[in-house]
């Protein structure tokens, strides 16, 4: 066996164990008894263990390094090569953060996930603020054994998006905010010129998930690779390339959740399900980053599913399963309803125009947290004054202000902007598909999305991992991030949604 | 640390391995798409290998002497010392396969169900036959490594069945044979005087979901601890004691897959729920043994699930689910043909007095080949002759004969017994459960099953491993093994129904 077998060989085992480690998590949010929980806290911390110790032991170093001169003579793009160098960054990261650092990050932000979640049903920050302060400074702690030339928080966001500077996000951030403040308020001088009531009716569950089905076969989900359930919240997770499960909830008063929520996981399961099978049981197989898998998500989301061409085709399909609350309706009134831009104060419920300020807020705030001009205590007044001064708007409380995510007690910093990224590059990519398949508006209408799906496998998905989304983003538009299409998309669409100048 | 907490960690690890394993196992049976199987495959060989690696180390067996040394001052019945020396015993048994053995076992016997599954799809012993072969002598080696004094099959028993011998398993077999095949030509000399027809109408399969339900809640199944889901092939597994899942399948044609099979597991369960808290995460968090284990199945679907008593009480409530298909039944009629007593060829669907021998049958063969008086090509034609002699029937093909089990294609030499063990000792247990709660009876026809849980909980489910079957039965019953009760609750209960003189 030549060593970069063996080391094929050890991957693989702690690929086992990551997915086995995936099932364990996806079955405690979809069948798991509730009296299941403390034995299950107890698996995953046991396999998360065992994959991590296998990972960073030195005998993969060994491996790495000798797989390294196996394959040095190979093309740096071959998968080979690509494998042994995606693997040799993981590792080296792992190999970073001191086993008690992580212990004490795991331990600090259980208790403060705990805190959050009651400083939150009581909309109070004060006992929450000493934790998101010790999770700030544990997070400078981990930045410093990561490592970082610039500014700090590179080291957080390459955990989220490997090889994405904070200084790169933050000029594209700094580009887009004034237009997108300014097509935030031309749309609210137009008042309620667009409202979404007819979401907002009495929807069977049952028709709604056959609906959503529906769609998402159309959209090219595998269904013997992959399945839907339900969750409380909504995730994508798999155990295989050939194993990618969604899942979904479904609101008897309100079409969006169930509806979007199903085509923005079906999003992101089309990657994993699109990934190249030989990347199967290796470091390769998953998605470039956060930001390019929330790509995905967003443009089957919001670039199909909240298209004119889609609601062509689906509202008439929609309504033989409502003909009664959609009597009143036709495609383009319902496609405009869908399309609804209204500031409002949580992340989750964001529409297209509004969301990225949400996110760069955050961002912002992270990177003050982080490196000190601003402390715990002042969060919750620096987040409305920024609320207000890109949303118009100030949250009634804390629940619906600086409370409202958990990322922050879990220790996700850095991770926010991958959501902004992921609406960036979308665009990006649709550009270059529209360029590339000119009658693609006209296949939608006709609820054709083979074409779609293909040219994605065909230059993103089938990678993986193998580049990074600096990397992919160069290869398929032969540029770096650039928000300029997402910019003109928004005010093109939403211009003529909203009979702006 | 003392070295016995040290020793725990290790086996809690272990056992969440095992347990996610489990969990593994499950989904690939209930939710799984089938492009999943392959990469499942791998996890459970990885997760196996890891859980077989770190326990057989020699690290454990160092642990295991040292903790030895720290609890052998304390009452040898406690709960330390018998985790050591049950983990002991099981440690001994793992090191003692060479690991070559065991990797060639898992290549012979995924072919050979490979090779049965086409076999008996074809009705033809041939292919198979060389396979059985291997299997047979593979399984000497196993026995010839695991180490037997008297014979070779009690290495193969003492797997399945701790400390049960072969010599003490066919005495017993033996003095039961000639009255089970009495009763069974006594019954059918009766002719058709009862039959199942009844159970063979058309039945909406949620609504016989839902009656399972209604039984096995008021059995004391406990749904925050547990839950049921559908699969081709019902089986009982755990993840937890606090997450213990059932599984069963349903028959429109038929009523009996889904009532009795949903009993029968609820039985396993039962027994999984029932154990100590604190025996979570150790090796003695499990049954007995298999026959100790399916004692407990049993109990609820026959001694219970089959009796008089019982469709008193729940005959009415079924009949409100199919009030149509029942017009013309009472509980009698209906107790009478859940007990309709027929030879017949697939033990899977055998009645409580043909059960047994169909075991039987098995037992004796499994001896014949182990010790070579009996070639793997001679098999089909033995087998008939053996269902002749015990049930006075012939199979029409071998698939209804000796390629209907998948268990010697899977390497499960030593394990068949444990189903007729378990029907004995169910009545073992059942005459001292009826001797300490005298109106349980009574009991049952008020839909009141507490009482007997309580009892079972108190004096079986909690010890989990700490005792083996013939230790329980002694210090419950105050006996050993003994199959009076079995033939005298057989002969009671169908002379009765039969109107045997």
């Amino acid at each position: 066996m030549t060593h970069l077998q063996q080391l094929r060989t050890r991957l693989a085992e702690i690929s086992d164990l990551n997915h086995v480690s995936a099932l364990a998590g996806w079955d405690q949010q979809t069948y798991m008894p509730p009296g299941g929980s403390a034995a299950r806290a107890e698996q995953s911390a046991t396999l998360q263990k065992l994959a991590h110790e296998m990972f960073i032991a030195a005998e993969t170093g060994r491996l790495l390094d000798a797989a390294a001169g196996e394959v040095n003579r190979l093309d740096p793009d071959s998968d080979e090569a690509r494998l042994v160098s995606v693997a040799r960054r993981d590792y080296e990261k792992s190999r970073k953060v001191p086993a008690e650092l992580v212990a004490e990050i795991a331990r600090v932000t259980g208790q403060a996930v705990d805190v959050w979640t009651e400083a939150r049903a009581a909309s109070d920050w004060k006992p929450f603020s000493p934790y998101l302060a010790r999770v700030f400074e544990l997070q400078r702690q981990l930045a410093g054994a990561l490592g970082y030339t610039d500014r700090m928080y590179d080291a957080l966001l390459d955990r989220f998006e490997p090889d994405m500077k904070t200084a790169q996000v933050q000029a594209v951030f700094e580009a887009i905010k004034p237009d997108l403040i300014g097509l935030v308020r031309a749309i609210a001088a137009k008042g309620q010129a667009v409202d979404d009531e007819v979401l907002r009716r009495e929807y069977d569950e049952k028709r709604q998930w056959d609906f959503g089905l529906e769609v998402i076969k159309r959209y090219g989900f595998d269904f013997k690779r992959g399945r839907q359930d339900r969750s409380v919240h909504p995730f994508t997770t798999s155990f295989s390339i050939n194993d990618v499960r969604i899942t979904t909830r479904v609101d008897r008063q309100f079409l969006s959740p169930a509806l979007f929520g199903t085509l923005h996981e079906t999003g992101h399961a089309l990657y994993e399900q699109g990934l190249r099978q030989s990347l199967e049981r290796t470091p390769l197989a998953d998605g470039a980053s956060l930001g390019m898998h929330e790509s995905q998500s967003r443009l089957w989301e919001n670039l199909v599913g909240r298209s004119r061409p889609f609601w062509k085709f689906f509202f008439p399909v929609l309504k033989g399963f409502f003909p009664e609350q959609l009597a009143d309706q036709t495609a383009e009134s319902f496609h405009r309803a869908a399309n609804t831009v209204s500031p409002s104060f949580i992340r989750v419920e964001a529409d297209e125009v509004t969301y990225g300020l949400h996110i760069m807020l955050r961002f912002e705030m992270e990177n003050d947290l982080l490196e000190g001009r601003l402390k715990a205590g002042d969060v919750p007044e620096a987040w409305n004054a920024r609320m207000q001064e890109s949303l118009g708007i100030t949250p009634p409380d804390t629940a619906q202000g600086a409370l409202q995510d958990i990322h922050w007690s879990s220790g996700l910093i850095g991770y926010f902007p991958t959501y902004q990224l992921g609406n960036l590059i979308s665009l990006q990519l649709w550009d270059k598909i529209n360029a590339d398949i000119p009658d693609l508006a006209r296949q939608i209408e006709h609820g054709e999305f083979a074409a779609l799906l293909s040219w994605l496998r065909a230059n993103l998905h089938q990678h993986g991992r193998k580049f990074t989304s600096n990397e992919l983003l160069q290869r398929i538009t032969g540029s770096g991030l650039n928000p300029a299409p997402y910019l003109k998309y928004l005010k093109a669409k939403y211009g003529e949604i909203y009979d702006l100048a």
